[in-house]
């Protein structure tokens, strides 16, 4: 063997926050090439279309089979179970709107920042989940008097932070097994079958809860009568200031509100541009502690806020909720933020405050938009016209500076 | 107008390299996670399943619907036409299975790197796409004499590098017209209604071509007798040293082959980590310029190579070639590297030419794969075990350094 090996230790090191001046390395880059969130404008869709609702993959997306695929259920439970696809499919299909966000959303904007996915503001997505209540699995199995926890394993496997694991995760039985909380072992998304990455063929997920809880490529429930200890309970996903404290568990998600961009993005900055005016501002708000009760806008960074109008859709109560207003936009670079508050009386933080593993974040959002002059004398910007079909070259003005539409009759200085 | 304000330069800069030491940026990061490449893993499947083909939007997914699009057909023809969706589907579908990479595709592994989507591998993908040939469409209309380009705009607009723009991109008629190129005006993927993220409800598709010139949410073409110059065509996707360089177009993807990584990767670094003995070693490979003739796979950074076997699919001759061998791994740290070559004699290199935006890069892919040992003294790493249901703590193995499968009759040290 190669003299420089000396174990998993060397390729799985413990987790740490980036250096004061150190920008997003190669091993968070690899991440956020391959999980990738919502593009900030489909939050126009009430239901993510496919592949644009966040990713979180932790390990490989495993290479799964309905065919054969086997969900069992047993542990502290009467009847052990186990059910093949076509068993969950027999019984009453029952489909929930469910708004999921990943734990670390807002992550890479915390300083120091955590190292791990860099998520900004996007890790988020609303899907219809199709399939069996998972409190009808756990009574049909019976839950034995001591039973505390059901554990839930997926078929990635890996290793993290030196633990070798499949991933796993569990509930405490108040929440799995209470037919209120719309615990499903999902079997389709958006009616079609959950796709390799979504969790195919089952996955569970539990409305309210940040993603880590919504165990994907679903193998075995286990009930067990003590709390649950392993990697992704104990070590991962808390709530901590040090890496020797306990923490506290990431749980119910908290209420976020984001904007559909406004106008339309520069490439690489993704500033907006908007022309003056009137601009509706639209977007969406949730929060895994009840319904959104308020919507603001601010287009000062804070000292002023205005109240958004709240569209809730009474049959999808775990969905989030579309807000809209509109802004008045006049020449300038503004910076809109939006905040939401949940019917608890949460609301989002200007500024968010920091924990090590970068968990449940949810700092509000902040888009810069410039809003150019109705004259263009101070914005000198080509503007590329169609292409010409007569002889003369296309596209004359990409070299001159000239004006953004609306055009200015004056020719530029 | 706020003073600070000078104008759309101020948002939108010009290109540049990054700095010696200078880690992703922000910018860089905000355009990872909302595009994303091909999980690698995903390589396992012939056809990309929706959601996991790479995405690269320049600027926002724009709000098109199917009902109301217009194709329209103009410049130098001489009979322009004005088509909906009904007059697409109603002529003969054709599909053609096409794999696609982003022209930046490995731009973030260079140095020093240019400043744009910053990728690493895997910005590729394959689909089946259906729809009307472009050469059809073009002779319907009728070609004029002194036409030599067909420009396609799409409908996502923006500003890029101080130019604001709709997406353009022209096709010389050489490659338009010809029906042996295959090129597509498509309206479906996988037999699906194109995805929002994929030009919904039109795209041009045009195969064997790196992905700038299959212009999403088609809306217009236009023949000119005169080559195209726009920014997406003589700014941006040149192959240039220097920034004042004219540079080279990009056109034809370059070959690159690609490994699903064996065994199972750590989380934060995405080292892999196998047992020893045979691994298989698959992946895909493919070239704009013709079949892929031959795929090596090395396990010593390219001192010594072997032959994969190739399985070519005639009925698919511009999808990928799926490719295979086996490796007999033994304990230590180990640095796979797969290289193509094609029919025209071009092989990938292994250190990579560098280019100031990036584009048209195929060196080849390392992946680190760490063996483990037999036994397990030398590497030391905890092994999550599955939940007890008796009323023991269930995961105390987390805590205490042990074995990886298989396990050691010895304890650790």
């Amino acid at each position: 063997m190669d003299g420089s090996l000396s174990g998993l230790g060397d390729i799985s090191t413990p987790g740490r926050v980036a250096g004061p001046d150190e920008g997003v390395t190669a091993q968070e880059l690899a991440l956020a090439t391959r999980n990738h969130g919502l593009p900030l404008e489909a939050l126009r869709y009430e239901v993510t279309p496919p592949g644009l609702h966040y990713v979180l993959v932790h390990y490989d997306i495993p290479a799964t089979e309905a065919d054969g695929w086997r969900l069992t259920v047993g542990g502290r439970v009467l009847r052990p179970l186990t059910l093949d696809l076509d068993a969950l499919r027999a019984r009453p299909a029952v489909t929930r709107r469910v708004t999921l966000e990943c734990a670390g959303n807002g992550r890479a904007r915390l300083t120091p920042r955590p190292v791990s996915q860099p998520w900004l503001d996007e890790a988020v997505g609303t899907a219809d989940w199709t399939g069996v209540p998972l409190a009808e699995l756990l009574a049909e199995a019976g839950i034995a008097e001591d039973a505390a926890e059901a554990v839930f394993t997926g078929a990635d496997h890996g290793i993290e932070r030196g633990v070798e694991q499949d991933y796993r995760r569990a509930l405490p039985l108040a929440t799995a097994a209470d037919p209120a909380r719309d615990v499903l072992v999902a079997y389709a998304m958006n009616g079609a079958p959950l796709p390799p990455q979504h969790g195919s063929p089952l996955r569970l997920v539990v409305p309210g809860w940040y993603g880590m809880a919504h165990v994907k490529w679903l193998r075995d429930i286990t009930l067990t009568p003590t709390p649950y200890t392993g990697f992704q309970q104990s070590v991962a996903y808390r709530v901590r200031q040090a890496a020797e404290d306990p923490g506290e568990p990431v749980t119910l998600i908290a209420p976020r509100a984001l904007m559909v961009p406004p106008g339309f993005p520069d490439f690489m900055s993704r500033t907006r541009v908007v022309r003056p005016g009137r601009v509706p501002l639209t977007g969406r708000a949730w929060s895994g502690h009840g319904p959104i009760t308020r919507v603001e806008v601010s287009e000062d960074g804070g000292a002023v806020w205005t109240d958004a109008e709240l569209h809730r859709d009474p049959d999808h109560p775990w969905a989030w909720t579309a807000w809209r207003t509109t802004w008045t936009a006049t020449p300038g670079l503004r910076h809109l933020t939006v905040r939401a508050t949940d019917a608890r009386g949460n609301v989002q933080p200007m500024t968010q405050p920091w924990n090590r593993g970068g968990f449940a974040n949810n700092h509000v959002q902040r888009v810069e938009v410039l809003c150019t002059p109705a004259t263009t004398e101070t914005a000198p910007a080509a503007t590329e016209t169609a292409p010409a079909a007569t002889g003369t070259t296309p596209a004359a003005t990409e070299t001159t500076p000239a004006a953004t539409e609306p055009r200015s009759a004056r020719p530029p200085a």
